[in-house]
C-alpha cells in the first residue's frame, strides 16, 4: 500500500502512562492504540501482523485435525454454576453484566464449560471420539493490574484448542502432537530460539501441563531452563523437582525470566464429569470422555516479538509476521519507484511505498521505527550508481543492486 | 473435508425455543448452536459460510479505500458522555460492567465515538484527509427481545465502516461509492435480487440515510418499493413523502415486510465536533472533519440468506457462501470415491466428503438439510451407469456423468 494513504502516523513519544516496551514501541510504530490499560485497539499495520499470527496458528491447528468454530462472549452463569466456576472467589477475573429482559451474564474468560456442553449434542458413542475443535474468539479478563502492554490484556484474541478422547492413550498422544504443533508455531512467528517448553503444575488429573515461555526480561514468570534438554522447569513446580530437571535428572539449572506465550494442560475427566459429557464404548458402557485444552494468545505473542526484537530505533519484525515484506521508499518523486512499486505488487510481494513528500530523514527514521524486514530506497543517487539501495532492517550497510535483481534478491531469503 | 470426521450431526427437530425458520434450519444442520436468545456459536459448517460472507465485504471495503483495523469492546464511559450517548435512556442497549481496579465500563454497541477519538490523533491538516477505516468487529446490544435467529442479536460481528473528509462534496461522493459496493455485496452473497436501497430518516445532518432492505415475511420492516427506480422507501419517512418515490414522484409503491441488512449514514460533524476531530485547511482555518458511516451484520446477512433460500428439506445455499461447493457421497465404501474426492482437494475445489458408514436415505436427507450447491453421487449404480450423478442442490433430477467431466461440470457454472 501507499504510506500517503495510509492513515496511521509515527510519534516521537509514546503516551507517558505506557511503561511496557513493546506496548510504547508499537504505538509510536502505529500498530496499536491504546483505549485503557490492558485494552489496545489494532491499526492497519498491527492488524497485518497479528492477522499473520493467527493465520500461522491457524494452519498449525488444521494440521493436528482442528476444527474451527466461534463460541460466545456472553455467557449463562448456569453451566459455570455446575462446575462452581461463576462464583469471583473461585474464578477472579469475571466481568459480569446483566440482560435487559433479567438476569445476570458473564463474558468468557475462557470456554471449557460451553464447548463441553456443545459438544454433549453432538456425540454419543464411541465412534464419534477423537474431536479437536478450536477458536481464535476474545477473552475477557478483569485483570487488577495490566501494565506490560500486550503481554497482559483484560481484552484479547485467545486461540483455544479443546480435545476429546476415549482414553487417556489417545489423550496422551494428542497431547504431544499438540507440542509439536506448538513449537512450530513458536518457531515460525521467530520466537523458537527463546522459547521452551516448560513443565508446570498439572492440576488433578496429570502430574505436569506444559508452558511454553519465551525468555525476557519484561516476563512475569521465573522458569529453571535445562540447556542440555532444551526444556524449562516453571518456579511453582521446582521445589517439588528438588531443583532437577524432569527429563535428565540434572540439577544444573539456570533460572531466567519469560513470559508465557502458550499452555497445553490435560483435563481428564474434569469437565466431561461435572457437565455429564459421556460416550457409549463398544461394550454399551456410558464412559465420561476424557479431555485436553490448548492455548495461545496472538496478542500476546505479537507483544512478545515487539519486546524482543527492537533496537534503539525501533522495532525488527521477523519476516513472517512482518505487516509487509518490503519497506519501498523513494526520496525524490520518480518514476522508478512508482514502476517498481507496482512491478513488486505484480509478484504478490507485500509492499509499503513510502511516497509521500517528506524528508528523507523522516522516512528513514519512520521505516526504522515500523521495522518492515527490506529497506529499498530509490534516488537519483541509487540509479546513478546503477540501481536501488537495498537493505535489510538488522543489517549496518545498504548495498547497490540492479532493478532487475529485487525479485531475486527478496525471494532468495525465503 | 470428510463428514466422519466433522463432529457436528444433524438433528431431525429444532430447539423447541426456536421459533425463527432460519436459526431451526441452521442448528438443525449444524451451522449455529444457541448460547442463548439472541447470541448464537458458530460451529465448523456454519463458521465456513460467514468467514465467506466476511471476505466477500472485505473485499469490497478494501476496493473503497477501506483500512482495516480492529477497536475494542470495552468501552470507557468518558468518551461517550461526551456525545451524550452514555446514558441508558439515550442508547438503549449497552451491557454495562465494573473493573475490578475500579470504575464503569460498556460493551461497545457501535464504534462512531471511539474512531473519532483514534483518527484526532492521526488527523491534523487537509493534506491527511480523506481516510476510511472499517472493522469486523463483536458489538454487544442489550435488547429486550431477540427472537430472529441471527436477524437480531445480542453478540454479533459487525462490519462498521467510517469515512473522513474535508467537505461534504467528499463526502457524497465516498457515500455514493459506499451504496455501490453495497449493492455489489448483496449481489455477490445472492441477495441482490430481493434486496431494495431504501430511503430513511437522515437525523440532522442529511435529508436521507439509507438502508439496504431484503424483502422476508421474516422481517421487522414495512418498506415501500417502487419497481420503476428499483428503490424503497422506509414507513419512517413514507408519511413526509406524501407516500411518493423520492426519485420519480410516481405513488405507485408497494409496501412489503424485510429486513435491514445493511445501512449507510451520513454523520456530517456530528461526532466531530463534539469530540473535537478538526483539520486545517490549506488557508490554515481550524474545521470539523465531515463523517460517514457504513454498516453491515455478516451474520444477519446469513441469517437472511438462510430465511431466504430453503425448502421443506433444508438449506440452499448461493454458490458464493456455501460452506462447501461440492457434496461428494459415497453410498458403499468404495475407491472410485476417495479418488474423486483427492482429485477435488489437488483442484483446490472445496468438498464435503460423505464417507460414513450410513445408508443412502440418511446421507441424501443430511445432504438436503445441509444445502451444499452440488451433490455428487458415487455408487455402484452410478459406475455401471458409466460414472457418479449429478444434481444441484435446487434441481430435482440427477445426471449420470463421466468421472473426467466432473470438474468442467463444476468449472462452467462459476
Amino acid at each position: 500500500m501507499k504510506q500517503s494513504q495510509l492513515f496511521t502516523k509515527t510519534q516521537k513519544n509514546a503516551p507517558s502512562d505506557e511503561v511496557s516496551r513493546n506496548a510504547q514501541l508499537l504505538i509510536r510504530a502505529g500498530f496499536i492504540d491504546k483505549e485503557m490499560a490492558g485494552v489496545y485497539s489494532f491499526l492497519p499495520l498491527g492488524l497485518r501482523t497479528l492477522q499473520k499470527i493467527i493465520e500461522i496458528i491457524r494452519e498449525e491447528m488444521n494440521a493436528i485435525g482442528g476444527q474451527e468454530i466461534s463460541l460466545t462472549a456472553l455467557q449463562n452463569p448456569e453451566l459455570w454454576k455446575k462446575t462452581n466456576r461463576w462464583d469471583d472467589e473461585v474464578l477472579d477475573v469475571w466481568f459480569k453484566t446483566e440482560l435487559k429482559s433479567g438476569g445476570e451474564l458473564g463474558l468468557g474468560t475462557t470456554h471449557e464449560e460451553p464447548l463441553t456442553n456443545l459438544i454433549k449434542k453432538h456425540i454419543s458413542s464411541y465412534k464419534d471420539l477423537p474431536v479437536s475443535a478450536y477458536q481464535f474468539q476474545t477473552k475477557f479478563r478483569n485483570e487488577k493490574r495490566a501494565k506490560s502492554g500486550l503481554m497482559r490484556l483484560r481484552e484479547f484474541i485467545m486461540k483455544d484448542l479443546y480435545s476429546f478422547h476415549l482414553d487417556q492413550a489417545d489423550l496422551d498422544a494428542y497431547y504431544e502432537k499438540a507440542a509439536v504443533a506448538y513449537e512450530n508455531v513458536f518457531q515460525r512467528v521467530g520466537l523458537g530460539e527463546k522459547t521452551y517448553k516448560t513443565y508446570a503444575s498439572g492440576g488433578t488429573f496429570s502430574k505436569y501441563s506444559h508452558e511454553f515461555q519465551t525468555i525476557t526480561e519484561a516476563g512475569e514468570d521465573l522458569i529453571y531452563i535445562c540447556d542440555k534438554c532444551k526444556i524449562a522447569v516453571n518456579k511453582e513446580i521446582i521445589d517439588d523437582l528438588s531443583h532437577k530437571c524432569p527429563e535428565c535428572s540434572s540439577s544444573d539449572l539456570r533460572e531466567d525470566k519469560a513470559v508465557e506465550v502458550g499452555n497445553i494442560f490435560k483435563l481428564g475427566t474434569k469437565f466431561s464429569s461435572a457437565l455429564g459429557l459421556t460416550y457409549k464404548d463398544n461394550e454399551g458402557n456410558q464412559k465420561d470422555v476424557i479431555m485436553g485444552c490448548y492455548g495461545i494468545g496472538p496478542q500476546r505473542v505479537m507483544g512478545t516479538i515487539a519486546e524482543l526484537f527492537n533496537d534503539e530505533r525501533g522495532l525488527i519484525w521477523p519476516e513472517s509476521v512482518a505487516p509487509f515484506r518490503v519497506h519501498l521508499i523513494s526520496l525524490e518523486k520518480n518514476e522508478e519507484a512508482e514502476k517498481i512499486y507496482r512491478e513488486l505488487l505484480s509478484k504478490n510481494i507485500e509492499v509499503l511505498f513510502d511516497d509521500r513528500d517528506a524528508r528523507a530523514g523522516e522516512k528513514f527514521a519512520d521505516s526504522d521505527l515500523i521495522g518492515i524486514p527490506y529497506r529499498i530506497v530509490v534516488s537519483e543517487k541509487s540509479l546513478t550508481s546503477g540501481g536501488v539501495e537495498i537493505k535489510k532492517r538488522n543489517e549496518k550497510e545498504s548495498r547497490i543492486i540492479k532493478i532487475e535483481e529485487i525479485e531475486k534478491e527478496l525471494r532468495s531469503k525465503e
